[in-house]
């Protein structure tokens, strides 16, 4: 996984991606909002929900529910916020359908949702802010990457 | 759509149910966040996401996207947050998989995620809590419902 990934307007380094199915992928966050905090994508640039096929549809869910597993067992979580930012007004910042997988503990955050504003704040620190101070180093992000990939079956894994 | 569907441990009656697909159900709230604000389902009682098999899992998004795509022409938004609570920590209170599908404005809130501290509330008064007062009545949700029914094709609104 050498390759760079199209994310709208923006490139994934290979390093960062630790999944990939034939529609796919999923990568490591910038600034995630919680540790194992992650993004899964259609590999084509896809602006809405809507605009995905029924291939790509089944394909993200079904690489979500593939990479949740792994995710909710490795950050020893009980549970899952899975939440899709559809459009501008819901707080899509990247225009390239992305849903978010956060694992969850008891009590993680004082009120259960206050993780959706850190997710509001995330995106734009993340893509569109200036803040890249705050973002992780290369290295740390490759780290994680690396080591998530080593948990899913080789099929998955594969360089391009 | 006379019948009733179970929800977790809940039944809902059929005339809040606008959609059905082989696998899946659609239904509008008793306490909406938003106009527009409704649940999709697998029609079987699967509590997690990771149970979902692979049919459901497809039928559910796909599902999801024909619901999606209506609900936010018929409420004239420009956007859609499309959330999956998985897991009691997430804030899911109903031991049934249920995809919230918000329409969503300019300026529909003050922060734009306020949405899922709603989200949160939703929940509780929704299931779990004593505040049955709050509930809209059950011809106002078969009004909407009766409604949005008309909005797609016959093969998912025909009665069970």
């Amino acid at each position: 996984m050498s390759a760079c990934y199209s994310f709208g307007k923006h490139l994934v380094k290979g390093s960062q991606v630790f999944f990939r199915s034939g529609l796919s992928f999923g990568f490591v966050n910038r600034k995630p909002v919680l540790p194992g905090h992650i993004l899964v994508s259609p590999l084509r640039v896809v602006e809405r929900f809507r605009d995905l096929t029924n291939d790509e549809l089944a394909d993200l869910f079904q690489s979500t529910q593939i990479i949740s597993k792994v995710i909710e067992q490795e950050y020893n979580a009980t549970s899952l916020s899975i939440a899709l930012q559809d459009g501008p007004d819901a707080g899509q910042t990247v225009e390239h359908v992305h849903v978010h997988v956060l694992p969850r503990k008891p009590e993680d955050f004082k009120a259960n949702d206050e993780i959706y504003d850190k997710l509001d704040e995330h995106n734009q620190v993340n893509f569109d802010g200036d803040e890249k101070a705050n973002w992780r180093t290369e290295t740390d992000m490759s780290k994680e990457a690396g080591r998530l990939r080593e948990l899913f079956d080789d099929v998955y894994t594969k360089p391009v």
